[in-house]
């Protein structure tokens, strides 16, 4: 994660005591720098694979071998628990972490049923304990954080719309572990890199709820992964009128430079911006170009290294303070309620 | 219309003498300066508005003045007649046309209800004369013939989705037509400039058919002009299992320095393709380029200038030798009937 290193620590050292939870997805190593980085002191790690426990402990040296999850969840000093779980048991270790009294902070995406997501809920309602979720292509995308702030500053007027292409890599299919081809575990295409796009949509219009009204996921290449969708869309349109639309897919070609080229097009009342994350496409590898147009004229705004990432800071104090200034808690539960609600309708197009 | 002068006259002089009908939109002059660079003669020129006649005139000397419609339609030199008539009066006129024996060539939307095809396809079928439609934002786009070229090589493997988006300035609201705001007479957002999208959709995709999956307008910001229509989105699926989803809207900003900034992509199983077609935002004015992503690398191909606008030409020869070079007539039907489809089945956001 090349976040922006703009933002001070949120807390001082031995304030905010983590443990992580859950090796299964690399982004647990994102995770981790944005707490280390906001100040957060890390003190166990626990996965069931001893290979993944020595790289993470090679990584992180400051971390303890945990002999089980129940072994973190049992130190009292422990604030939060970070964990990147395979995608269908990732709601059942956030109710013992939060049964626990500690909060949770989950890779995206955060869960994949709607019984998971009453389970989740109740949790939270039962304990008063939060359950964060690394939506990272927002979190950590400093041309996000900035398109947030000039919506904030009225720059394109009241958002009318939001469009979001979430194109990634596959990369050599047997490198990828069994559960990311099993649907019960992964989720679905839209439960997994569409939550991505589904939460910001929701925080881009400001819509507090959607309906789904299209959706559809597809096999188009993969026969030898017959449970992998490699294509999914979603047509939502919110409570408050907006209309959002999310492409994903796992077809980014080899020529690309890097994972995938994702794009968000927000349109409003007065303008319209359209945010390159990862790449300018044939131009040159910076990521976070934010093109604004406004009535004014066209603008283009090189966001990385400017706008820094305050999630991570933002979290940390949320928990100490019981705030909800990283994000509420119900819009959390609402993205995740929207991707299974677009998985669940979902027509298999191939 | 700046298209690239590439293409040898299709006809000698006199070979193709065509007329014009109906001068309700801008793009008639488009359309008649296509007809001309392709070599086809221009005789008449009919309109009911004086001064409509008057500026045709003046630009194009070389048409005679009809005192009525009729005048034009029953010159037994004339092969085809041009129109940009009102939308909801294009297919009469088409009917009208064919039915005296020309070839019908009319701005987009080529028609607004199903009362309407029927009675195009019935004549069409009588008769045995073509009714061809001006989709500009694909026939006249140099990067949309460009990228045909490319899908037909095969660069990016099999099409499985294509994505559009058209927006369009306004401009000072006063100075458009009645008509433009009158949706019996425009048709709607999604037959008007939706239209480009839906034709590109099935073009680029290789259906033959599709199904409208979910389709929305809305009037945003307009309520003075409560019937217009100012955002429009459909999501389609063809019968080869591609999906398709366009956006429209006429919220482009005072400071984008051209009409809109259209694009389409277009996502193959071995690499997809960026079409920016009237401007580089936030770079320069440069027209046409393709930004193309395969296995190999990142290209970006300026197709301005470069590749010619085959379609004048293949669409005279397709009205002297009985050829489908141009357009099929099944797909310039189907084009249309999507387009009412999706405007029949739309959902009023606001």
């Amino acid at each position: 994660m090349q976040c922006a290193d703009l933002e001070k620590p949120a807390v001082g050292p031995g304030e905010f005591v983590f443990g992580v939870v859950g090796l299964s997805h690399g982004h647990i190593y994102d995770m981790t720098d944005g707490l280390l980085k906001a100040g957060a002191e890390l003190r166990w790690v626990y996965d069931p694979s001893p290979e993944k426990m020595e790289a993470f402990l090679r990584k992180y040296p400051q971390a303890k071998a945990a002999r089980s999850e129940e072994e973190v969840l049992s130190d009292p000093e422990v604030r939060l628990v970070a964990a990147a779980a395979i995608p269908c048991d990732r709601a059942a270790l956030g109710v013992r972490v939060m049964e626990s009294g500690k909060d949770y902070f989950t890779d995206k995406a955060p869960l994949i049923s709607l019984e998971q997501l009453d389970a989740a809920k109740a949790a939270c309602a039962r304990t008063g304990r939060r359950y964060f979720v690394f939506y990272s292509e927002r979190l950590c995308s400093e041309s996000a954080v900035c398109a947030a702030r000039l919506i904030e500053q009225g720059r394109i007027g009241r958002v009318l719309q939001v469009m979001g292409m979430g194109p990634h890599r596959l990369g050599p299919p047997e490198k990828r572990p069994d559960w990311f081809y099993r649907k019960a575990q992964y989720g679905g295409i839209l439960c997994d890199i569409g939550s991505h796009q589904i939460e910001q949509y929701l925080f881009f219009s400001g819509a507090k709820d959607a309906s789904i009204m299209s959706s559809h996921v597809a096999n188009y290449q993969h026969p030898d992964y017959p449970e992998l969708e490699d294509f999914g869309e979603v047509s939502l349109v919110g409570d408050n009128g907006t209309s959002g639309y999310l492409r994903v897919d796992w077809f980014t070609p080899g020529g690309l430079r890097t994972w995938g080229d994702g794009r968000t097009f927000i349109l409003g009342t007065d303008g319209y911006m359209e945010l390159r994350k990862y790449v300018n496409v044939g131009v040159g590898p910076e990521k976070d170009q934010v093109f604004l147009v406004d009535h004014q004229g066209e603008h283009l705004i090189h966001a990385a290294g400017q706008t820094g990432i305050p999630f991570f800071g933002q979290m940390i104090r949320d928990c100490l303070d019981g705030t909800e200034t990283a994000m509420t808690q119900a819009h959390i539960f609402k993205a995740a309620e929207l991707c299974v609600r677009a998985q669940m309708a979902a027509r298999k197009l191939v």
